[in-house]
């Protein structure tokens, strides 16, 4: 007899917010592997920002979730039938899977994790893609140098809290903007930051920067866009570099804040990348071995919102596009 | 007794358009060169987009322009009187003079220029600051292969139509936009251009892209800035380049047109970098030898606008700022 699969499906495409209209919560059942393949309990599963792009009609940068299918998602879980010799019953692994209790996947589609080196839920995080993402885009990209400003939005989310502790590790002056008090206290108190702001309680956010980065700003890593990036432009340095990972402010809605300081990139000389961490998983040993190095020496702090069980995904994921999580947003599907 | 020296002197600082109440037109006295200096009959002068930068208060990428001071150049003149050994009478030479003219320069400040391989104007153009402006962008961030779209706008300007010639000799599919049918028919049927629009006259700038780019757009070379800039970016190709020369569509807005689909930047991986030809002066050998090769072979047609005298030099560079101009602007200060 199969088991239950709770499984959350893409019912409807949003427009504008996103919010429990479009998902849909569902009875399925457990698949069973075939050759190569192995049924995976899930323990852990990521919501992220560019998902939101992926519920969006037309081109985005991964294929678009289809309607009517379960969401997919970065999963930590526990193999718990096995066919593939590689994987046997017990191993941790993590994979793009589905919104949904247990997974069928082909061995070749996950990696194993370890989880003596840090919690399984560190693999969706600092030890997964955000933590890839903020590695690649600051060290290939931002490209830091001793003294310089460095500026991060979002500073303390997945992503943000860790550009901002190796910006500090790369013996940077770390400047960040937040949602709230408690987030700025964190980025200021337990991660080092030399300076920030709480971008809902500034006059305006060129006023924030003015106070946080009287130099101006020669690393921005940009994760919300539109009047954040036009209050950097009015800051930025001469040879300044912009990692364009995200533009969160602007994902859910219909007519995006327009940009009007890019002039100031020609005068500048500033370059401006986009980025799609996946492109680069050929340096993933790179970045591993560097990462796990800081974690284990302290030098990395990492925190996480966790909600508890599937049914509550939307809602978790929901949540994080409204910056209500606290760090990096997890939801955990079942205890270990 | 001094010779009478027409100037045009920088009045009054424009907010929005600038207009011939913004210069003044003054009988000066020429100069005596004093040790290692040389008095220069100046011939031609260069009106260029970045002048309107050099108006404003407040940070440019060079030096601003002072209130009730001589206006600043390109210039091409020849050497009349001189205490710069290296410099004889009758040596042709190139600089940033004043708008006047006769200019007394340090002979280490100006340039020799052979008037035997083009014509002297040439030296303001395709074998000065604007070709190698595009060049420069072209070729060192632009990177275009074989086979690729690469669109050009303000594409019969003193830059455009030197970089559309060299996309071509490097194998692209060139297409560019321009301000009149006449300017249309030159890049299309005398420059070589696979397409092209009039910007003025098409439904919108995205309808013409969608013609003239049926592919995408791989290289942008980026001349005007705002929503040429929005409409490119609706049509960017996977790890597309924005090569960040200039945005004249913006330089007399007080409030600029707001870019609204930089998320596409991200999507698309696309890198945007702004520069400075004068960072690169390093590289001026290898351009002068590259394009005189080009010009020599005929592979690169050069179109100018030549307005008299220096009276009429704050109307050329008005004209040009309102794309009067068909090809590269210059002011011809005297016969040689």
């Amino acid at each position: 007899m199969a088991r239950n699969n709770r499984q959350v499906i893409f019912k409807a495409r949003p427009t504008g917010w996103v919010d429990d209209s479009h998902f849909e919560l569902r009875n399925g059942e457990a698949g069973t592997p075939g050759d190569g393949e192995v049924l995976i309990r899930n323990l852990y599963m990521s919501v992220d920002p560019y998902m939101r792009g992926r519920m969006r009609e037309g081109k985005s940068y991964t294929a678009g979730f289809e309607l009517g299918e379960v969401m997919q998602a970065g999963m930590v879980g526990k193999v718990i039938e096995s066919r593939d010799a590689n994987l046997p019953e017990g191993t941790y692994v993590s994979g793009m899977l589905g919104w949904e209790e247990y997974s069928v996947a082909s061995g070749k589609a996950v990696m194993k994790v370890d989880p003596k080196l840090a919690p399984l839920s560190y693999y969706l995080g600092v030890l997964g893609m955000p933590g890839m993402t903020a590695w690649y885009g600051l060290t290939q990209i931002g490209k830091p140098k001793e003294g310089e400003t460095v500026y991060v939005s979002a500073a303390s989310g997945a992503v943000g809290q860790v550009v901002g502790q190796i910006a500090k590790i790369k013996g940077c002056r770390v400047t960040g903007s937040v949602g709230d008090d408690d987030k700025l206290n964190y980025i200021l108190n337990e991660l080092g930051f030399d300076a920030g702001f709480n971008y809902k309680t500034v006059d305006s956010y060129g006023a924030g920067l003015r106070e946080c980065c009287p130099d101006g700003i020669d690393v921005y890593f940009e994760n919300v866009g539109g009047e954040m990036l036009d209050a950097v432009l009015a800051r930025i340095n001469p040879f300044a570099r912009i990692v364009a990972c995200g533009m969160i402010s602007q994902y859910n809605l219909e007519n995006p804040e327009g940009v009007k300081n890019l002039m100031a990139m020609v005068g500048n000389r500033v370059l401006m990348q986009g980025f799609i961490v996946s492109d680069h998983f050929d340096m993933m040993p790179q970045f591993h071995q560097e990462m796990a190095g800081w974690i284990g020496e302290g030098k990395i702090k990492y925190r996480e919102t966790v909600t508890q069980g599937i049914d509550n995904a939307p809602a978790a994921f929901i949540g994080m596009l409204k910056g209500e999580n606290f760090g990096k947003a997890v939801v955990q599907i079942a205890e270990d």
